[in-house]
């Protein structure tokens, strides 16, 4: 956090976006109005609670929203899911295709609540620990965590089919999305 | 966007990266010049027209230039494909890896027009929308939609193998990938 | 950089982290104190040498260190391999599910260090240049080269398992991760 001494109180009426700090500087006094040149930024949650055990969320609206009031013009856009059994990604909004990845996603790394890899039944290690989500943290590492968007002209700087997904791979709880906006 | 109101118009020679700004402020009157601080930034579109229906296309030297131009001595560089069907990856120039991977993503997730995923001859849902590229969607995912690039001293932040790829996966037309850098 | 023409020199007290720059303006000049408004950031290599060809370490608590170094309290923290037989990724510190990945990118890329991709023995393209480590360049390729992590108010913003990890898959020698900060 930069903080600039400025001539008069009476600017901080033409710098809008330039913050007025009333704290004390070094020694207790504040002699001259102080400002904060910041960055902008932003923070966000989005939260889910898909009813089933896999799910994809189109969110770009509410990521568009979110470019909105953070007013910044340029800058960059990170969307992560907080949780290590759920993706974000961004493709298209087409049903079928959806189906082609959950489908793709299971034969990849299929779903197994089974415990012992080198049985006939196979099974994973991580549901030892009485988890059966074991495969949905796979799945996740093909779709990824993140995205990081473009931000121009205050708008998500996307190609004409951009779509921007969170995917649950082990819903029926509430589970969470971040938005962090920087830039100017 | 943020405007600061400064002593004079001669301090403006002194700070070549500070713009001057000759709107009024709020009320109309402009009774100090105005000067806004920015972080840099620079957004850039790559076009490719790659021939074929897969090619892997080393873009570094185009990301070093946009770099170079940017002047931008530490920030972040954002490199994306714009469609959905391709991929901004970074890894080896080497051809026998570049084979490697093309043959390894069509065992992942074969080409295959037909739209009957349950039939012998298989296939995708989102083919059946006469489109019959779902492969590449699924290619796409696992290579990645972009790279974040840190920017240090002026140029890209490189282990000493990296280098940037545009990766097409359904081509024979025009596309784009976008790279915007945000910094200082 | 941006420089700009402060009123005087006292104030500088007051804006410690502004930096006050000596070096003359255009003309050789130096008739007011220049202050410099930097967006902070901070640039640091982590070095491994895992013993195995193949290794999974968690890096969390010196990302954690570097963000505290740096200072910054909203921006975003860039973290990623500097070599193309590796990778950083998010998810879950548990030894069963780190076997999972492992057996998991084995299956789907497994080791050779054939080169006769034709051949019954399979092989790599790659690995006629004299590696043997195509395997490894097919595997970062689905864990991720790097991850974007959010900072707020100081600190890394994560959801409750989210663990940064360092995946080896060429060991055997001196390697590096990049961490990358930019903020305010």
């Amino acid at each position: 956090m930069r903080t600039l001494a400025l001539p008069g109180r009476r600017a901080a009426s033409r710098v809008p976006s330039v913050r007025y700090d009333r704290r004390p500087g070094p020694g207790g006094k504040l002699r001259v109005p102080r400002y904060t040149l910041v960055m902008k930024h932003l923070r966000q949650e989005l939260w889910f609670d898909v009813p089933d055990r896999r799910g994809y969320l189109n969110i770009t609206a509410e990521v568009r929203d979110a470019v909105a009031r953070s007013d910044v013009r340029h800058g960059l856009c990170l969307v992560n899911a907080m949780h290590i059994t759920a993706s974000v990604y961004i493709n298209d909004d087409e049903p079928g295709l959806i189906r082609d990845y959950d489908d793709w996603l299971e034969k990849l790394a299929p779903f197994n609540a089974g415990s012992v890899p080198s049985s006939s039944i196979g099974g994973y290690h991580h549901n030892r620990t009485g988890e059966d989500n074991a495969d949905a943290h796979l799945k996740r590492q093909v779709m990824g965590r993140e995205v990081v968007v473009a931000i121009t002209d205050g708008e998500l700087d996307f190609g004409p089919w951009e779509q921007i997904f969170y995917a649950e791979f082990d819903g029926r709880r509430k589970k969470r999305a971040l938005i962090k906006i920087i830039g100017e």
